[in-house]
């Protein structure tokens, strides 16, 4: 089994910790390179808990060396930083999976709407993968350049998407209350993710103005076919990680709940990390530490309402950029992610 | 200031150890009668945090004796007792609020259907006033069995009802999201409730099947004067206590976010407990510990959001219990609760 | 009974808002006075908890102003900020409760070494009383400058001061093991305390290096009339609010547990916000948000466990604070306090 | 490489969950046999997360079925159920893991004092190895019964025992203060661990009488090569896993932390799983989900103090008997446990 080399890029966010965790247990991938502007220190000075685990410096981004240490990049930086990095990693023949939003919308104007930023790169954004392997897996297998989804949105089109596909709802009445651990929000130390301000609180936030609102519209309308119209309204819960999502939809004409349990059955029967429920509902955790997506379908009161957990760290993020890499590299899907 | 005194009848619940705390700061009420089948012990066995803060015995449930005790008693046991212990508590004259759901359904087949028991007390049930004082003060200051409601109905209809009146929204679609602190549950330590199980934990459950939808279903109705229709979806939250309600509603043809805020605010003008805010949201931890529901409207996509917190031990039951006492008993409705 | 008129002066930290909360309940006190640099907003933009309770401007620090509002002032500022602001307030015949550590080591040298700044104040600093009710109330009700002590400090004087007086303990090999609540570190957003970061985390901090050892120090030589020498660990709890220390103590010969519980049982007679257990021990649960001290002995191989619990936020800090208000004004002690 | 076959004996409790979690990602070992009197039902009945993940029936026991599907089995039962199935095992030639307590006092006298029960298998209790790889690897390997540590002694077994054996320090004077997580007190929901009850709270419990106490004591005075006097005081987090020791120690004459951390230093050089840490000190989150051991030493004022963090469930249960296993089977230590 011939190892994958990975580089690390933007090393000293949540989403490059849980990269290098997943990764550091893959039986086939060796992580090769960590940059990050924080450079000259260990790896442990910024994450303690990698003490003794990862015997690699953190170096400043070149990427010509990048190149020839790796073959596949993890870019794990913010937004606006990622689309300034990526070109170069791309020219140098390093293939990327990027983590942040810069190449999940495909129109670039939708993109400056939302992120107040000109998209930088409009010509790898025409070229790139959405990164959803339940979904886009061929297409994923030979990308240059994959655009792993937003927490949000995996969870949302993993449990919409096949009833839309197979026309079980409307695709209009979409109401997706989602709520989402802290960890989603980024390491930097806000006011409002202080211990104390967070703890014991739960509250909606960004009602209407949420960006991940849009990448969602995107995806569901290409899975439809039509477009869609939807409700987004995410909420903080005051754990570390997991997202559910509860969705409302509407069935269309004659559709019962069987309907939609034998599309969401149909369309995720070989895909490893899809789960249907049918007696439990799903919890955030069950799915906590895991690649797994838990959905689960009820109808009530003309209402068909799906259920949907994720850990926002793993699916929703570094879980499915390796899952991205495996299928990129000709691995199982699986590897290192059991 | 006359002295209200008062019994605690089911001492040994999260209910009764709430009223306890807010009558002992209560300037105007005193705890003269305990009850509880766990008794021959000082309260502080069963809440340590009482210790030395309530010289009072644990006794039996003795209608004459607490009749001479007290005149007013807040029934803090689960349903299907309550309604064993109340018609004596009447009987001796002693006013009841009972925080049991016994007294909520006006329709005893539709308690018979939730509560899977026939109800033992339908002529007391007939003349109970349902305790929502921001709709029902009148009725409730002169009552002699004041009904205490559910946690998520006190949230769901503050949240909707002005609403439905000023037919802001239609009365159907109504689409409630509501989530819950593990005090709702109650003290009986259940095998999902332990705390391994619900720490960083957050799923829905009951969908369709909760005790409290036909309870905000019938207020609903009542406030609009016709039959509604909606879905209540509940979730666990890890935390003690809380309850923030999402509920998503159509406006009726013409109707604005402005119409929403202005029905709010008219409503609950020289409504002391009920705050609307306008740039911030609802949380959870805004409202911890006291007897507000705070309440923020939102329009989006066609849908008009109500976000709604309140704390469901407070407001949500035993707060919401020494506001209808205060009403009862001709005191300020918030003595005691500021 | 004459209302005290209330100056909070610092009215952005956690303090501040603890004290308005316990404050807007006391039955004597009435808030006159908000000093912030944050001003020109209302208090609910800085705590949004407080929408509606408090309607009162957030001011600057205007000393007449305030000397004609109030008769005392709790001042809530950080160390060094607070003896610029306390002499002031003085000068203008303003009673002062002082929250910060400024005015807690006798010595300014001691202050020097510890705190990293030179005393600005050393002639208020000589008359500044230390603010420990439970040893130094006739002090404290005519005191001009009450100096609040720290929280770990009250925990750890009210556990072990009276087994120094009684010589029950030896004063060497004293080690206090204390855990504290987060909401103790400040409102400020440090990395550490990003709730990503101390969710579901313990850990000792500052072992031997901690402010809160030499006021400890001082507080123990003084009530044991000889120097002591103690080692104090304190740790990172992730909860809101608490402190629980586990002290290990050394019997003098022929010292039993019984000795050491009636020397608390003795000491504390009287006093209403210290509880003994005997059968149970102390949890920071028991004591949460009331101004509680709890305490329980053990002995075991040949040392003294003494436990303490408090609530950081109250006996630790705003709550002690308005019990020295109560003593300095000639309310009832426990007024507000309940 | 060759397949480790494994038997799970008593599967439904919180050890054979991680267990099994663990061993799902171990690339030399196959869950092959699950028993449990919980059985005719799939595993994710008894554990929802486990859905999808391990396709094997719940058993009862039948020790020549098990001997016929595993070598090995760890035995995750509740004490005086382990020993009564684990003879039944060692006849049918199945090598066990014990992660209970019944063999890990020597003396049968001992473990009736502190279990309340005869023990019933003091022939196989005679040559049971204690499982604690970094000081009795070799005996380990060839052991067919191996009693796993209890999760506090394994923390106070590192930290301690390096300091005894190179007589860093006195064997007297240790006081070990103690705090873990609550998945430690494991699945059955006790009124005490009911999430209400525990969530923010913290406290002491059982000074003095703790199970773990004579295994400490007995582990550190094989070490010492005499007997040790320790005082063993285990406090409650509100967290799901962790264990934090904060350790006191007397220094024997001119020793120094230097020697302290070189002692431990040496001792672990060679051994994956123990970490030192220098700089920064253990935290829980640090070796959360890994069988890490981090380890710290500070010197104050005549005391010398260790800090250790473990993973209860890891380190401190699961994850240190699949160590065990891996070094009875002639694996690498760390198989399936990066």
């Amino acid at each position: 089994m011939k190892t994958i080399r990975v580089a690390i890029i933007g090393a000293s966010g949540y989403t490059a910790l849980e990269s290098i965790r997943w990764l550091l247990r893959h039986p086939a991938a060796r992580i090769t390179y960590l940059a990050s502007r924080q450079q000259a220190q260990p790896i442990a000075a910024l994450f303690p808990e990698l003490l003794g685990r990862l015997p690699l410096p953190v170096s400043p981004f070149d990427p010509a060396a990048i190149a020839a240490a790796a073959e596949v990049a993890l870019v794990c930086l913010p937004h606006v930083a990622a689309m300034e990095h990526v070109p170069r990693l791309l020219e140098a023949e390093v293939r990327v999976i990027d983590l942040s939003a810069d190449y999940r919308l495909l129109d670039p104007a939708c993109y400056e709407k939302w992120y107040k930023h000109k998209h930088a790169d409009a010509g790898n954004l025409a070229r790139a993968v959405y990164g959803l392997p339940e979904f886009f897996a061929a297409e994923i297998k030979t990308a240059a350049l994959v655009s792993n989804p937003g927490c949000y949105p995996t969870a949302a089109a993993l449990a919409v998407g096949p009833l839309l596909v197979d026309q079980v709802v409307e695709p209009v009445d979409i109401i997706i209350n989602a709520a989402s651990g802290i960890s989603g929000a980024g390491r930097n130390p806000v006011p409002q993710h202080h211990f104390p301000e967070r703890n014991e609180a739960f509250e909606p936030y960004a009602i209407g103005t949420h960006r991940h609102a849009p990448e969602i519209e995107q995806t569901l309308t290409r899975l439809a076919g039509t477009p869609v119209r939807l409700l987004f309204v995410p909420h903080l819960l005051p754990i570390d990680r997991g997202i559910l999502e509860t969705i409302y939809l509407r069935p269309r004409a004659g559709q019962t709940a069987a309907d939609a349990l034998q599309a969401l059955t149909r369309h995720y029967a070989g895909k490893p990390f899809v789960r249907i429920r049918e007696s439990q509902l799903p919890s955030t955790k069950y799915v906590m530490n895991t690649n797994f997506a838990d959905l689960a379908v009820r109808l009530y009161n003309g209402w068909l309402v799906v259920t949907a957990a994720i850990d926002n760290m793993v699916k929703g993020a570094s879980g499915q950029a390796i899952q991205n890499m495996n299928l990129m590299c000709g691995q199982d899907e699986t590897a290192g992610l059991r």
